[in-house]
């Protein structure tokens, strides 16, 4: 057990996903194969017994950890936290609240971890809801996108903090030393743009990050900055249109291709391009910004390799202290605009 | 001249894009000789001559007027309106005012010509300045998105209007009786968005157009809708991404296509490809929306296919009178929000 006491400890809310609980043990299950992490497995304890004896999981850092009830995706989150208090997001969450693990990872209902790290780990001063983002563009897998989640309506403040937090995210995930620091707008020429990027603009050019003011879409795609700023709105609306075009264009390219390549040559051309626009399968997934934990959140769709992925995030996330990080930075950055 | 006299009457701005004049005087005669439209270039009348001798345009439709200067991508379009009045972007848009031609055609800066538009022609009333939009994904074709351009920052009002002028393109370009109307957003669920979404909802609610509710981003991009409003700043981002995500996959896919097929079949696939996110090569450019007149904009490194749709695409403006059914359907819709 020495070895144990000092590995990562992750909470994995097994029940929430598609594919839950089955594929959220296995790609578990192989993480602990590593011996990188301790695997705390959050969920109904039968089932999850149930699941385990069919893996050979003996002497793996494994455990479970008994939860009532599920919180599906569509259902209102503030609503269903009150409702099922018990749930596998908020279980798992409350573990790290009470250090009793070091980061939870769920591939369930992302308004209902959103909401969990909101109650349960409190926010980031600075921060008014959790944000989303990450490098959500397969042809720019280096460039953090944020937010692209539910803060539709942001004051520059907001941005501000979202390009503190995106600044963070390629330091510590990408050790990028001074990462470029961009307003998603639509001109290049610095302040260019609606009100809200006018008024971030001037923000940003006195936070000392290392803004190198607007970058388009085109360029954006290409992977031209390190960090993208944008609000959800707007972000949410890049992350979809990317997804809804990754899928017609893969429709088609089976028609183009169908009949002038064998079968298998088409499945390595078509996989080879679906990740372009689903950089979530490859990454498994990201973490939730400005909370005061690591909580990392995967598609609902993830099966065993993604699981195992999110899990490898979480773990790179509690290593660097991207999170204590982040809340020195914030505070540093609006200390010096409120000056 | 007798059936000259009823042919539609294009100005083509001959010295505007990357390739004038001569792919445009090219696309331009090949138009001319459908015997469907009489042209009139608009330009440099020695260089137009010139690119002239070259074509055998004997008895064809065609004239040149004289112009002096060109308004390039990039300079400021006021500016140069007041130093250049006699732009070959002024004098087409002025050959419309005058009731000279028709339409007008440019493939040179869109800036120019949507101030050309807006000071020589004039605003329809309800509409603050010239909006810009089309079928601008590849994988939605029948799907007008609106506005792409420069109204960054709209009130509730704006998109009201730009809400009928999409109905009206659906109804007029694609014969679609009752055009599915959305607003482009982060949630399906009718008024889920951000504050202009949710105060633009309970406008066209009350409209009287097809209002469907909100539309995702990747319902869009599969053409789930026939119309979708968005501010200037969104659309503009959606279009530049769709062309930067093309651009990587294009180069992605010659990667992956490379030694499995031979070169032309490897031409073939990329070009099936490239049309999907590239719809504005395909149509050879889209009506600039809300001004009292028929200009059609196309893409600076237009050629002569392109330049040769592009008018086609005036022509159908021209024969189905969209200008004055936008004015009367602006007119109508205002004033029963106005009731």
């Amino acid at each position: 057990m020495t070895a144990e006491q000092n590995l990562v400890r992750i909470a994995v809310d097994a029940m929430g996903g598609d594919n839950a609980p089955a594929e959220i043990v296995k790609g578990a299950v192989e993480f602990a194969r590593t011996g990188s992490a301790q695997i705390m497995l959050v969920g109904d304890e039968d089932a999850l017994n149930s699941e385990l004896t069919g893996l050979d999981t003996d002497g793996l850092p494994v455990a479970v950890v008994p939860s009532e009830g599920v919180i599906r995706e569509g259902e209102p989150p503030a609503l269903a936290l009150r409702q099922k208090p018990k749930a596998s997001i908020v279980v798992s969450t409350a573990m790290v609240k009470r250090e009793q693990a070091d980061a939870s990872v769920t591939m369930g209902s992302t308004g209902a971890a959103m909401a969990a790290a909101a109650v349960v780990l409190g926010m980031t001063k600075g921060v008014e809801r959790p944000a989303l983002g990450g490098p959500i563009l397969g042809t720019a897998p280096r460039t953090v996108i944020l937010d692209v989640g539910t803060n539709v309506d942001c004051r520059p403040q907001q941005l501000v903090s979202f390009a503190v937090i995106g600044d963070v995210f390629a330091r510590h995930f990408w050790n990028i030393e001074k990462p470029r620091v961009a307003l998603l707008s639509v001109g290049a020429e610095v302040g260019k743009g609606n009100r809200q990027v006018r008024e971030t603009t001037e923000l940003l050019e006195k936070s000392g990050l290392n803004f190198v003011g607007n970058v388009e879409a085109h360029e954006l795609a290409k992977g031209a900055v390190d960090v993208a700023v944008c609000d959800g709105f707007v972000g949410n609306i890049v992350m979809k249109l990317t997804e809804g075009i990754g899928d017609a264009m893969d429709a088609r390219l089976r028609d183009l291709l169908d009949g002038a390549l064998p079968p298998e040559e088409v499945n390595r051309v078509t996989a080879g391009f679906h990740e372009l626009t689903n950089v979530v399968e490859m990454t498994g997934g990201g973490p939730l910004f400005g909370v005061n934990g690591v909580t990392v959140v995967g598609h609902g769709s993830a099966k065993a390799t993604a699981v195992y992925r999110a899990i490898g995030v979480a773990k790179i996330a509690v290593e660097t202290g991207y999170v204590p990080q982040i809340n020195r930075d914030l505070e540093a950055v609006h200390a010096k605009l409120d000056a």
